[in-house]
């Protein structure tokens, strides 16, 4: 199958790399409602108008989080998993497992 | 006591404006977080380590919230509270409350 | 106004005690809710079951949360903004502000 | 390699089955915490110790989540894309992928 490969080096695709002008569009848009808030303290909006902008950026970054993880698992996670199909040797994707989880727990809290 | 009063437009002071200096020095700082992530998927890091960076600008704007949640209650609040002691009138600290509360619940989702 | 009031031990009244009964019944709920999420485990269900009872579960218990904050700041920060206002000490109202706060922290990691 | 199969039945064994044994003692742990909280409520014990606890309910219920969609990615999806792999067909590991990320996008939130 080709597409999954046991890639020569692995940080030339890291899955995102597909989206990656999706994603860089996703992530201007969430720097332009960090300058907003900017603006609204500078302009000294209401508390409560401040913190559901904050809300919403909240949710903006927790998107693209999953889309990572979603392209992580898709494509690093699935090489790893090959990769260790064709050695035999399992530590490839364990590793991989195990990494994925510490960073969805640090996004968990 | 001079620190509670019933501000005749409670829109000069949201309490954070003490602040604001420091509050928009953080915003700042996490405008540049964010931009650091727009480098890094340019620039095709590896995902894992984008979304540390990810989870340092959740923390960052959790503490920013929660100083906000923190100056909102101690004034906005307590001057709702020393309006409602004043007129007898318990809705206006009612209102108040029940606002920062559903405030407080879309920042736990 | 009868419904802001210095009590005489804060402990003898929560916010939440009017609505005892209906917190316990939630929180029996969410018992139940654990109970069934063991028996999934125990009888073999399918990981991604789980978790859906279990992201359930979390939602009930951010609901239960942000009622007792409610309730918190409705009654035992406002009785403690009408104790600062009568005697003219800011530390009443100050000291339970940021009780909460470290609270409301604590939830949203 | 041995550990990665494709097995006849996915549901017989979902990864956490090896761990079934402490996840239950965890949830019963967790079931006997909710018990915990029931009981302060009803001793009307003070809010912020009862919200204290609570945090704690989700700490716990959160490194159960993280347990779970640890083993479901090291069994369920890696078998997926031992299939994939065999079958040439992606799409057995792609819907894995996509169960496993809308299950954490659900426990973000």
């Amino acid at each position: 199958m080709e597409n999954i490969v046991v890639p020569a080096d692995s940080h030339v695709d890291h899955g995102y790399t597909a989206n990656k002008e999706a994603l860089l569009k996703r992530l201007s848009r969430i720097e332009g409602q960090v300058r907003g808030v900017s603006r609204m303290v500078d302009e000294e909006k209401y508390c409560i108008d401040i913190l559901t902008q904050i809300s919403a950026i909240n949710a903006a970054l927790h998107k693209v989080s999953l889309g990572l993880v979603e392209e992580h698992v898709s494509h690093c996670v699935v090489n790893a998993a090959a990769q260790s199909l064709e050695t035999g040797d399992r530590s490839y994707v364990d590793d991989k497992v195990s990494e994925v989880t510490t960073a969805i727990g640090r996004l968990l809290r």
